[in-house]
């Protein structure tokens, strides 16, 4: 397909000025009712139609027996019925020259031969008419500027993300909505947001190849159970990654996995190991769980690129980077060995009972002063590629004007990535921290994760300028 | 040693009367004025006498110049002067019969050989008295009962928790300080805490067979970076097994690792493969990271043991369940083949969209009364040893009865481990659950690690009967 006629397709998605939701129900906590309510009492500025053979109003909206009935174009429809009707609503749609439907509702394939019969004859109807589907048995979508929210959670329970560089495609919405609220809390941001479920027609390839170009997305973020056209999504990534990194949890590693994979979005997950191989080749970067992938988005989001796999460590405490330098052998990722010059310059300035090897270790009485004086020695020091600062936030000598310096130190342009552990103080700096751009990490191996996807992913840009 | 003699050593510590601060300062924020400020100013009942022969009074306490011109007995002595020092006090440690010290300051064998010779020499002394030593290198110790606190991190920085079921004794001051506040956030709860640094004469085995006979204490949690005297350890652990579950973090696990670790607490970390090794056949739990240090002892110290490996899932958003079930596979852990009978009444009770597998998903239309329908039948299935329940708390269908339900089915006797991700409303629903004796995970692979935990302590109690 064109790029030009997909943009236009899935721009019917995300743009979409006018959206019908067939099922709205006028019950509280039922799923039809609340897909409503976030679309028409929230930030979405569109027009909103409920279709309800039943009602005559929902939230003082006027229902509507059919689609047909609605007078005006309806760019978006959102359908949360019985999977049964899905053909019959896809025909309506069609007729009324809809060309974009999200499919909420479960019901299909997930659950076996004789559902997934009304998948392949929904797909079919859909075709015929050129309409393209999200889902079905997903979410939905989000747009951060259009406020397009097809979401049945409610805000009370389930945080929006502000605008931000990070657009997240899923094939479980359950982990959707989770990283929509992590990415929400850490203030991180998101362009766009998309759950598939069973991916019956739109794909990780068509979602990849659109936010290549959409202007407001740095960093694609995927979680994964099963692949669809695995040479449609490599093609896609491969040239995505010149400019965007590519962030991929997948599961159903294991036979077991899979066949759960099976019954939640209705295809078998594969091997795990081909597909491994498959995407790190590509240049794709793969999480090992949810948390790591978040991790590593948010790296990918707010730091350049590592331009080498040295890393310095510098720390009041140096429990956690024991920990760390174990992760990092494990992972590849080499310790600087600073210059002469920096470990002279380290051992005139700091105080004797510091330990002036990698890490640099300032002890419990380290000052911010003694962090300042550190960090800019070893960020010149060109043995240096990635800096890790770890806090004892709970050390009383660290004094709070290290909540300034970090942050400035990003003005030498490496990537730097801290770990900080503990509790309500200790989270209250980091996220002082995080709002001025710089990723901090609760444990050790969070940390050098987040590095590891950095100099991974300047890696895959290294290789391919060579190319 | 005989017990009763250690455990009068060790009670001279964490239930020590009176308390010399060897280097009180007059300054805020310098170690020596924040041990003294949170040994006088807060819960701990005990005298408090700053020892500082430049001041008069310190936060209203009279200064003396040697702790000989106390003019009453010392339980125990806290040092946070220069390292050079040390020897000399311990001299007139011994002569004024202190039997207890922690040395906070650094400046030992961490710094290499000459330094080394210092914290022999002070043990020498030491020994020549009977006095028992924690540390050098440390934060030292606290006690959720008598409220000793030897840190010096302020409460406004650093939580203390209540009481509670929790021993945890570590090497590294950084992630005792770490491990404190989520053992406090989590309300969970400690009895004694223990920071040990460089371990010059009060080691792991001592701690073990202290907290053995502790009847606070029902879990014990290690992080060791070097193993002291091995043997002596196994043959604590061993002992302490019969009726505590022991888990233990080892860092220093590469070579780069273990070199850290000798400038962190002075002695090189071994091969971690037969540390491991031997752990594992002596029956401690290993954990992987400090989250899942207290991830498993969370579980540890709030669910019963699991009386077999096989596990059911029950959820209303499957995605989750897909990575659990891989991660069940990787720690050979058996998914439960329900009976016939449970499957029967499964589908008899629950919508017809509910797919009833392992795990059992009410999808996202799930209310607390699907959950109670299917925690009920699945924990009287014979073939269900642990039960971990999934939830999705933002998806509006789910009402809060959930909060009241779940915890209600600890009287079935088995172990059940939650998991939730997302943000605010999920941490505040799973806080509840918390406060109510359910842990909850906050992403698969860590529920997971945590029902391990419960299923390999029971296979080790089960071994031990055996004998």
């Amino acid at each position: 397909m064109e790029k030009g006629q997909l943009i236009e397709q899935l721009d019917k998605f995300f743009k979409a000025g006018s959206v019908a939701v067939i099922g709205a129900s006028s019950k509280p906590k039922k799923i039809g009712y609340e897909i409503l309510r976030n679309l028409s009492q929230y930030d979405y500025k569109g027009r909103v139609y409920p279709i309800n053979p039943k009602a005559d109003k929902i939230l003082n909206l006027k229902c509507y027996t059919s689609i047909q009935d609605v007078p005006d174009e309806i760019d978006l429809v959102v359908i949360a019925v019985s999977s049964v009707y899905t053909p019959q609503i896809l025909e309506e749609c069609g007729q009324k020259s809809v060309r974009a439907c999200v499919i909420v509702s479960g019901g299909f394939k997930e659950l076996g031969k004789e559902h997934a019969k009304i998948e392949e004859e929904t797909l079919e109807i859909a075709k015929k008419y050129g309409i393209r589907i999200i889902g079905p048995n997903c979410i939905g979508i989000f747009d951060s500027e259009t406020k397009i929210d097809t979401f049945f959670q409610s805000h009370d329970r389930m945080l929006r993300p502000q605008a931000g560089p990070v657009a997240f495609i899923t094939q479980s919405g359950t982990f959707g909505a989770t990283m929509l609220e992590w990415i929400a809390e850490s203030e991180l941001g998101i362009s766009k947001f998309v759950s598939y479920g069973n991916r019956s027609d739109v794909d990780e390839a068509d979602l990849i190849r659109y936010l290549n170009v959409d202007h407001d997305t740095k960093v694609i973020t995927i979680y994964l159970e099963s692949v669809g056209n695995g040479r449609k999504l490599v093609d896609a990534a491969k040239e995505a990654l010149h400019t965007k990194p590519i962030v991929v949890l997948k599961s159903g590693r294991t036979e077991l996995g899979s066949k759960s994979a099976l019954s939640h979005t209705g295809q078998l997950a594969g091997s795990y190991a081909v597909c491994e191989g498959v995407f790190k080749q590509t240049g794709l970067i793969m999480a090992e769980n949810l948390e790591e992938l978040f991790d590593m988005t948010k790296a990918l989001a707010t730091q350049p690129i590592a331009r080498g796999n040295r890393v310095a460590m510098v720390t009041n405490g140096a429990g956690p980077c024991v920990m760390a330098v174990d992760e990092c052998v494990k992972r590849k990722i080499g310790l600087s060995e600073f210059k002469e010059e920096t470990v002279k310059k380290l051992k005139s300035v700091l105080p004797s009972y510091c330990i002036v090897g990698n890490p640099v270790d300032l002890t419990g009485s380290a000052t911010a002063h003694e962090y300042e004086l550190t960090m800019e020695i070893l960020l010149k020091d060109s043995n240096v590629d990635l800096l890790m600062p770890f806090f004892v936030f709970q050390d009383t000598p660290l004094d709070e004007k290290i909540l300034d310096i970090i942050p400035e130190f990003q003005k030498y342009g490496k990537p730097i990535v801290c770990c900080a552990s503990g509790g309500a103080y200790t989270k209250k700096q980091s996220k002082i921290l995080e709002k001025k751009g710089v990723p901090v990490y609760p444990i050790p191996e969070r940390a050098v994760a987040a590095a590891y996807s950095l100099i991974r992913y300047g890696k895959v840009l290294e290789t391919k300028d060579q190319k």
